[in-house]
Parts: C-alpha cells; sequence; structure tokens
C-alpha cells in the first residue's frame, strides 16, 4: 500500500472518521494542527465522490476546524483542494488541506498558500521536508481524537 | 448596500443560485473563469453556516466547477476558503474561489494562490487591480447560466 493516506485510515492513524471521510494530522505541518480530510475510499478526483460523499464533505471539514481550534486555539482557518495536476495535485488520492489559523503566525496572513505548495511537492520525498517525530505525531493524534470524542464526533 | 456580493445577488448578476448559494464570475479573473461561491445570506463565517448549507457547500462547489470546465475547457480546478481575517480573508462575506485551471495556465500550477490572496486585498481598491470590462463579464455570466441551464442546474 503505497498511498500515505489510505496507509494511515489502515493503520488507524486519524483523529476523525465520518462516514466518508477521515482527518489526518499531517506529518510536515506548515502551521501547527494542519490537517487533511481526505475520502476513505482511495480516490483521485473530486468528480469521483458520490452524492453524499459531496454532501457530507464540508460538514466533515468544518468538524475537523473545530476541533482544530480547539486543541490550537485558533480563529481562522484556511481550506484548499488541488483537483488536478494542472491545479497543483502531487498526492493522488483528494485531500483537503485544513489550517488552523491564529494572528501573527507567519509573516502574512497569506504566507499559508506557497507552503502548501511546497507540501504537496515534497511529502513525497525523503528528508528534504521537515517532519514532526512520529511520537510528536501520534500525541497530537491522540489529542485531537479526545477532542473529537468529547464532542460527540464519530472517530 | 455595500457588500459585492449582496450586490451581485440583489442584481440578479449570477450565473449559478442553488438553494443556500450563489456563483459569480469574478470582476477580477486571476485565470479564465475565476469565480465564486458565496452564501446567499450575508454571513461572514464558515460557523454561521446551518446544517442545510454546509451540506450544500461542496454540491454547489462541484456544480461550478463542471459549469466552469465545460466553458473554459479546464481539467483542474482549485478550491480555496480564507475563513478570518487570520487566515487572510478581507471581503467580509463568506467566499469560496473556484479556479478553473489548464495545462500550462500559469508558470507553475501553484502561483495561482498568491493571485488569490493579492485579489482578496485589492479587490475593495479602486484601480489598482485590472478588471474586466463590464460587457465582458456580462458575456461570460451569460454563457456560464446557459451551460448551468443545460444541465438542469438551477440559476
Amino acid at each position: 500500500m503505497t498511498c500515505p493516506f489510505c496507509r494511515a485510515i489502515e493503520n488507524g492513524d486519524i483523529f476523525f472518521a465520518s462516514a466518508h471521510f477521515a482527518g489526518i494530522a499531517n506529518i510536515a505541518p506548515i502551521v501547527p494542527g494542519h490537517s487533511l480530510l481526505v475520502p476513505r475510499r482511495h480516490i483521485e478526483r473530486l468528480t469521483q465522490l458520490g452524492p453524499k460523499e459531496l454532501a457530507e464533505l464540508a460538514p466533515a471539514a468544518h468538524q475537523v476546524g473545530e476541533i482544530l481550534g480547539e486543541a490550537f486555539r485558533s480563529t481562522g482557518v484556511n481550506w484548499s483542494i488541488q483537483d488536478g495536476s494542472e491545479a497543483g495535485q502531487t498526492v493522488l488520492h483528494l485531500h483537503l488541506h485544513i489550517l488552523p489559523r491564529c494572528h501573527g503566525d507567519m509573516p502574512a496572513p497569506g504566507d499559508w498558500y506557497p507552503r502548501v505548495e511546497r507540501w504537496d511537492k515534497e511529502i513525497l520525498g525523503s528528508a528534504r521536508r521537515p517532519r514532526l517525530p512520529d511520537d510528536a505525531r501520534a500525541a497530537i493524534t491522540l489529542r485531537l481524537r479526545d477532542i473529537a470524542r468529547k464532542r460527540g464526533f464519530k472517530n
């Protein structure tokens, strides 16, 4: 299994699950809490989502945003999808970037996107991009899972 | 009425409407077809969306993407929300940027985001940002509305 998102789902390495989506803490976050919402099915493109999945996407993303807001005391959020290589997609399992944002977390609020772009390019590379140690990421996942449970979200 | 999105909805200057969302052709597109999906209610933040609105967001965005794909022969799409000033939001009516993407439309696929960011900063300014002439934008809106109707989308 070479898809990193399918592997995370298979290993239970997620903090949120709805009927069709999973929330994964990013192994190389560009801001604390940078997470990904991915369909549980291995599909590449938006057009492959069925009606039930499409209807669940934004509610699931919003719940993930609420979890991150509580965990990271964030007051804003970015959502971003790159659908297709022409749009900058490099990991071929559809994913929505969800970034909790705090005042002053970057020199300018818009600095997040070039970093998301680099993330997508380099995530499959080896040591080029700094990654969270496994235990740090596991601790974040546990913390987020705990918040999700307290809020009554499935996971 | 100072909100540019409320004004577009009020004037019928939209090419797509679902129960809770409207699709608006951008007056200053960063790629041909750059559009915005906005809630018909004037709300600022994601947290203000009700359950029905949240469930409708991605299906509506996907329909807008299909319309743009047909009109602009695009093969990819970017979705982006900046929710909160910390996240780069400057127009205080929630909006999802939807950009149809074609191979080679920008020097690098990721060049779109800094332009979206500038768009959000400068859209309310005066002559700093090049805008489509009114008749060109009206023609695009009519063309998109025609495609939406043929596909059976409400508008």
